[in-house]
């Protein structure tokens, strides 16, 4: 038996800040007709897709930060992806800044959606691991605001059975955190999509620059191995208002191993036929998670939150 | 400021069935002295050091078993070890199956200890993730009973501020559960010592071989990277009464980069200069757990043991 889902990763190059909307969903569609061309039946772009990776910068004026935001999904703008989606028969995954109006106040999120191939929204997920800082600090090599302009996601890491198999999201730095792939293997996720701007230097410092795609990939290939699932990756890239993103999208299998992996900092379709079925092995045998689990000693990964190190 | 531990990993090559204690100890005296001349201050040995691995076998006759098992530790058998390492002023992890009379009853672990560079024992770590199965299963291409020789540890994952630093411990199969390496990174760990017999064949096929080895350094490598921490694995390696194992030992350290690796299936010294304080930058940034993490989305990890997907 097998369950073939075909999934593009839709890599972007750089967005600028002067460039607009329209000629960003122009970029996307191209690479959804491409994806169509292909064969996939689903499309992963990247987190923040619409615009350039603003948490890079101090912005006081908040309507000059909203302007960032989405404040409604569809909107005018992205209608024509929506509309295309539903033409070609394919499912998307979209990465934006959402603006919100919630228990009478008005919230910020990292956000991404998963379309059906009917250009239904079928489910949303709120990016709950923030990297960076909430106040500027001109220690770092550059700022990454992500604390000071987004709430942490409220939604968890739920699932959603759609499109022949059990999909879950996540965005960017959830990927380095073994806690994301669990809860989301706990509950049966036979593939995550999640897009990525990743600075191709860590603002502390501190780190060679060398190890950046290297710790990107480790952490992709361990969440997949040893939750035994799909992930498709899929960054903006490259040279964005002065700053270089690292690219590297890639598709890891099951086993951990890498199926497609991009090679530029551009626009750029990765496409792999994704057998849902090749889950099943690892799920029953190593990470058979009811046989091997032990849960009992696990108690520090949700009793803390910080490092307690001994006296 | 540097912390440095120079470190050794002493893979071993096979034990067979017909070597007997002396023999091995023989071997791993070689290594430490080995060991010593490189300057080491700490000798990782592997699991389950002393003897072949057994659980390979469906052994019926208890006292058959319990041969294989060491009743007391240090013991006669292992004292030329300890004698020794207090002599060289080095300290050493030993994985041996250790039975126990506990609570009234004979309770069979597989064990690891720390021994520290007076030969005195400072912990005990009993193996939490055992893999394979408690009744014979001819379907599998060998069997690996575990769960039938073996109890699950009972005591968690411990730390140590011991040797300039916080060490851990764990054994083989922990090493792919990502909560093994989280528990103890809760714990501010700096070093993970861990042993190994891995076949080189998964039992329930399913599994390309050489994805075996590739399996093995992922976990080490996203383990000591997601938690800022060497970790030093080695292996029991070779053909073992017909069965063959992986090496691969190896160091990783607290970028996830593998720093010193076995070439061999043989036995085979690895060492490399370990400066602790390495650990700290990925603590404080990356993988600032207090400003970072989010218990509160973590709930399933703890809550449940296997998965439950969705309808």
């Amino acid at each position: 038996m097998t369950r073939i889902l075909t999934v593009a990763g839709a890599q972007m190059g750089p967005i600028q800040r002067a460039d607009d909307r329209a000629s960003v969903i122009e970029r996307m569609l191209a690479l959804l007709h491409r994806a169509h061309r292909r064969g996939a039946g689903l499309v992963v772009f990247p987190e923040l897709a619409l615009t350039t990776f603003f948490p890079r910068w101090v912005i006081d004026d908040q309507a000059e930060v909203d302007a960032w935001f989405e404040a409604g999904m569809p909107n005018p703008a992205v209608q024509p992806l929506f509309d295309a989606a539903r033409t070609l028969g394919i499912g998307f995954y979209l990465g934006y800044a959402e603006l919100t109006h919630e228990g009478g106040r008005t919230r910020r999120f990292n956000t991404a959606i998963l379309v059906d191939e009917t250009g239904t929204i079928l489910g949303k997920y709120r990016k709950v691991h923030l990297p960076g800082h909430a106040e500027p600090d001109p220690a770092r090599l550059h700022q990454h605001l992500e604390k000071r302009y987004f709430e942490v996601g409220d939604l968890g890491f739920p699932v959603w059975r759609t499109l022949g198999g059990v999909m879950g999201m996540c965005i960017c730095n959830d990927r380095r955190w073994p806690e994301t792939y669990r809860v989301m293997g706990l509950q049966g996720v036979e593939m995550i999509l999640l897009g990525y701007n990743t600075p191709a230097q860590n603002a502390q410092g501190g780190e060679e620059v060398h190890l950046r795609m290297m710790h990107h990939h480790l952490c992709i290939q361990a969440g997949a191995y040893q939750n035994s699932s799909f992930v498709v990756a899929v960054a903006k890239a490259g040279l964005e208002d002065g700053h270089d993103l690292i690219g590297g999208s890639c598709i890891a299998g099951p086993t951990g191993a890498i199926v497609a992996l991009a090679t530029t900092q551009k626009d750029e379709l990765i496409v792999a036929d994704c057998d849902l079925d090749q889950c099943a092995f690892g799920k029953a045998s190593v990470f058979d998670f009811a046989a091997h689990r032990r849960p009992e000693h696990y108690g520090r990964i949700t009793a803390q939150t910080g490092a307690t190190p001994p006296p």
